[in-house]
């Protein structure tokens, strides 16, 4: 991708702090980024180790001042500009771990920034921000709904030990993304605080070393038969982990969920951004197969139904980007909350765009396109899995709904109470 | 539509001297022509007289200042403005006319104001201008596949009366909107002159009084049986038109197609606004009857195939919106030549994403929705054409993927010579 | 079309009752409906007469033998048989009207058939089965939302006069079909019984004489632009509609579902097979227009864009055809009642099929494609209505969701009790 | 899944002689493949063993006679009631080995049995048919687009050696499913014959020794992040491979097509009827879940969108369903060269109605939809190779579009010579 070709238009405008970081980032994946990924593949030995390469990648970035470029704030960049380099960062795999802009290490960075203490700090956040340590965020639950969040139902029993008021932990999580990687260090865990036997129905969030006794790595879970080393999803069983209530615990008891939405309004413009980034690239290797192959006495590109199939993932690929890089400008001008109806529309709509793209590369490239000549596959089930992490598409599109039946309510002269706005 | 909703991104944002007249605009659609738009209605005669209303709203409208806006140079204004202002006038059928905005007048008088000489500057473009007299484009014929514009060939023949020369004009035109208008006093007509028996391959523009001797309106087409009366879209027979080269001539003979590429970049951004502009309406009164109308126990909003469709509707006119909007401003930026790739997606992506929107909107309101007692019938039918009108969607992607083709031609480093282009 | 196409599979085969008898359709259609098709519209007046070529080709039919053929058990035949008579009739709008097989008349048939009292029956049913009058059926209402028929609210308040017990009718309904014939005779009207002031929670039908006091024919209602005379859609209203309970009263107060029940299941297989005989004519002109139109230098038909539109017309159009012709079969082995589920599913998947079929057809048509030329549009609109008419999509996908529930809950050897099942 | 559930339509009549064997297969995957299912996972050691249980399953259908029952004329079965085999097959992936009707076998098997000399059939039929070898088709190439297969170039040199005239092969090919089976004994070759430095236009096909000298398993292939082990899908390197023109060729020299070509017919409708049983079971589980899991209050069932899904999914199901079957029907009839429009038809349409019902059981499943938990991962990449393997859904569209082309032709009374019908 050159940039030249969206330059000339308002969303592709960075702000000044921000074109320094994003040329040099752009350089950076080019020169660096992409040409070792064949390399980290091949010294890939399941969860053992991180390829040296990733590590020599990771202290480039660092020298360059491209390193936490997530956090805006640091950078006196905005979201949108962040938006831009997310999608530079989702043309190759290892960009934003280079970078140390992975998630779940980002959300879970903000989180430990905004609501940790000082020790929490000083023990887990720094050498986040260093990307000596990894995290995991053990959120969902393998027996429970967890699209309604308020469904999870891991526990915190109160215990004091050695006189020592702290929480017994119990539960089981899954789809905990990064906790094999051998770095990782540090879970935050979701659950429900129970006193005296009695659960509370709101639920807290308490930081839980990872290698605590009582916590068990139960399998490493695949999506479409990969299994992501040297990163991976887990199954893990937390059984009597006992943690101190000041080790732990994260702002307060029964704050989990403010917390967990604090995480997820820039934390899907990254997502959403590098899956188009990822998406622009399938796109351009498809076209380039489509010129380069010939099929009936001419090359693929001259096909009718090839030019419908580049017709239409140009579009797709050009609302994908607009209403993401909208919805970013949105949140730096009034605020994540106020664009949630925003950020809710671009968390289905897009995997959707990307997901079309993705596969009419993958029908292109025939036998090539299902196995491991391509990154297509597996940029499929990747791009797949965003349809149902953080909310699946029906609860965000439930949220939308509302927010323009709230909007037409007040265009009609109703006064919403939150008697009607509750049943919407 | 309160404009509050869109406040907040950047393609919102107008230049400053597009404010007063977009906010004018706005309280000049919302309180006189939607309110017009019944007695419009019911005060039409076929095709007999325009309703004294439709006057009255034009006279308001210049005392306001908000009249040919479409001419952007004139009023200090951007594209990308007058995107903003086409987008409301898709709100009320009333306001394009109201405001002198209306096709194929604006594109007609764009042609006038670029190549015409002065008398035909006078005898035509003042009185466009001034909303006095209305025109059509005679472009598209019967016999041949418009689509592939070359195919065009109603005959110019090279002929001197009197000692004046000019052309013979023959051949049969349609879909030439506007023509039925009792105001209607010009045609620009496309063809190819024929000299000595031979017919140029080239394409010419000619300037025709609409009241030419051999001019005869065969019918009035219908779209989905509607007349679209008082405006009509008229199939003409040209038998035997002499009109002299001084006075008809446009630009100089060949230049056909030159002139009519110029009419077609903005004119397709306010031909996508508009439609976007409508589906607004559409959504929001779709939105409307949810929360009122009740279905098995509950309003319809509150059923989850209710909220689906909102949810779709909103992230396809959010899409819709952004890139007509982001391909306006790329006009601004670089030109509506440059920017040629984009206008063609537009034209095949937007028409698309309205007709889902409209169609839904439909479904919602049942047999209301099928019956004259909401527009959404004649929303359907007039956007239904914009698939085909101004080049069918096939063409469009045709070029697309032409220009994707290119630039992946010239990434891949492959001398992209004439020969290759033309072959793609 | 030739049935040869079909031949060769067991969805096509007859029962031998059924093969004379659609010989002489097939070729009735094809030699005299087809071709009488112009006349019939050059001679149409508005509602006012009907012309003499369809009175002409009613004798024919009828002298042919291939009349009232919906009445399946009189003549020997099965739904099935009827089913692929109906795909024929699809193939020219005449033809069900010229074989007196045309909604509403035929539901409105089967009804009286099978409630009528004798008197009943000697009044409306014989005139009908003549083919000398026609009726309509006064369901739906434009004050309620009529997808729940429950909410149908027309009352019939008991009331004596001269000593004759009988119904004061007030109301209000529309897309009446048919009611504005000038042949047409008689109503049937879905209402509640009021007694004592207190309306039923039930439904009734009544037979009510079109031309009774107290009816106003208050508007022909268009569908997209269509008034779709001589036939037309009306809306109806009914003050003081005096009838006596003897004349009216179609099996006994309470019975209106079980009567309109009765309707739907053949009904729905003969919409759904003579839309997909509109399918297969429009796909038939697509392919024919594609081989003799020349774009960009060869037929539209070796253009990749068209054979992808051929191919997926192909698929949709044998998909929805083998569900129908299948679903008849399942009538006729259990019963219609039993075959809720699939009824239900073609109900809603059948026009969106040939809705996508009809769509190809009109951009493939180009500007003929959008106005009378074709019979494209009017075939659109008239497929679009089969959405919402007897139940829209929505409700249908409910039942069809409920009996897969019920099959599930089943297989999973759970009792599903009445009140489980309720709340499916 | 219940047989009772399609009872009552013709397409699920089976003929006389297979009733027993159908009953058989039923009761055999129900309760002996589908429990056998987790310990053949369980078992697995990648592609060094073969389960014992998959051993014990073959013994046993053998046993109950349902083995082979792909060779349908020795069972006098019809090619419609091994479709109605074949979905039952579709529904545990263990049944097609349990039952020696597994890819690529059937179709070796089949062109062996047509096409073998008698010692070939000795030395690779026989043990095919016991189920005691295995074998791979080895067709598609790397290097070029085997979409268009005439584009296949692995050499066959002719050489004698030891006065034995012969072939040397020479290519690469890859997605030869089985051929790392560890029974698998027999390669079937396409290729083109080399004789004194010219390579024939026409292909050949040779039966090769699987561990022939020089042939060498490059790699084994992975679909998304399956390596389908212990089948698996190859690449296979052959250089400089001798074999004698009397062991290994099929038929004669460059009949390579006729042979291919008589293995796709029945062949399709194996494939999509076990994939129409795939989807069943998948369908199956989504209604299932969504009644055993509550969100928002309530079953999953409950919810619209939930209901929309049933819906859309059974219409789906039922489409894909009736058309295999009734092409089937049509191949008995006609057989398959005469129904090549249809099985081409059925090649694309299905996989896409497959594909759509995976992916919404995935999505209803969460997290648990896309790991190891339950099959639909696996389900959906199986699936989405159809739309690749055997040609890509873009060939065999352009393949029904010269057949409706060609009926279109000759309803229009025009002659269509070998000239014309080579341009389409």
């Amino acid at each position: 991708m050159t940039s030249k070709d969206n330059v000339g238009t308002m969303i592709d405008a960075l702000s000044p702090n921000a074109m320094p970081l994003f040329s040099k980032l752009v350089d950076f994946i080019k020169n660096e980024c992409r040409p070792a990924e064949d390399e980290f593949e091949e010294k890939l030995e399941g969860f053992k180790i991180i390829p040296e390469i990733l590590l020599t990648l990771q202290r480039r970035a660092k020298e360059l001042g491209i390193w936490n470029l997530f956090m805006t704030h640091v950078h006196h960049i905005t979201v949108h500009d962040y938006g831009l380099m997310s999608e530079q960062m989702g043309t190759s795999f290892l960009a934003a771990y280079a970078t140390n802009c992975a998630a779940p290490d980002t959300g879970n960075m903000e989180v430990l920034h905004d609501f940790g203490t000082p020790a929490q700090k000083q023990r887990y956040l720094n050498p986040l921000m260093e990307g000596s340590m990894r995290s995991a965020f053990l959120m969902t639950e393998p027996d429970v709904a967890s699209s309604d969040a308020r469904n999870v139902c891991t526990e915190f029993k109160k215990e004091t030990r050695n006189g020592v008021e702290g929480y017994v932990i119990s539960g089981r999580k899954w789809w905990s993304t990064g906790a094999e990687d051998p770095r990782c260090g540090v879970f935050i865990v979701m659950g429900r605080v129970v006193d005296k036997g009695e659960m509370s129905k709101y639920h807290t969030m308490l930081v839980v070393p990872a290698q605590s006794l009582g916590i068990t790595l139960v399998r490493s879970l695949t999506v479409f038969g990969y299994d992501d080393a040297p990163f991976g999803h887990a199954e893990i069983s937390l059984e009597d982990v006992w943690v101190s209530q000041e080790d732990a615990l994260l702002s307060s008891e029964g704050c989990g969920f403010k917390i967990a939405q604090s995480r997820l309004g820039p934390g899907r413009i990254h997502h959403c951004m590098r899956a188009i980034g990822l998406a622009r690239r399938c796109f351009e290797i498809m076209v380039e197969r489509m010129l380069t192959r010939k099929v009936f006495g001419k090359e693929m590109a001259r096909h009718g139904m090839s030019q419908e199939k580049i017709a239409d993932c140009k579009s797709d690929l050009d609302c994908a980007r607009a209403i993401v890089l909208l919805c970013a400008d949105k949140i730096d001008r009034i605020g994540a909350k106020a664009a949630r109806g925003d950020i809710s529309m671009i968390k289905y709509a897009v995997p959707d765009f990307v997901l079309r793209i993705v596969d009419k590369a993958m029908q292109v490239h025939g036998g090539m396109g299902m196995c491991e000549d391509t990154m297509l596959p597996r940029a499929y089930s990747y791009v797949r899995t965003l349809r149902i992490a953080d909310g699946p598409d029906e609860v965000h599109k439930m949220v939308v709904a509302r927010e323009e039946c709230k909007a037409a309510l007040k265009r009609m002269g109703v006064e919403v109470g939150a008697a009607t706005r509750s049943k919407l």
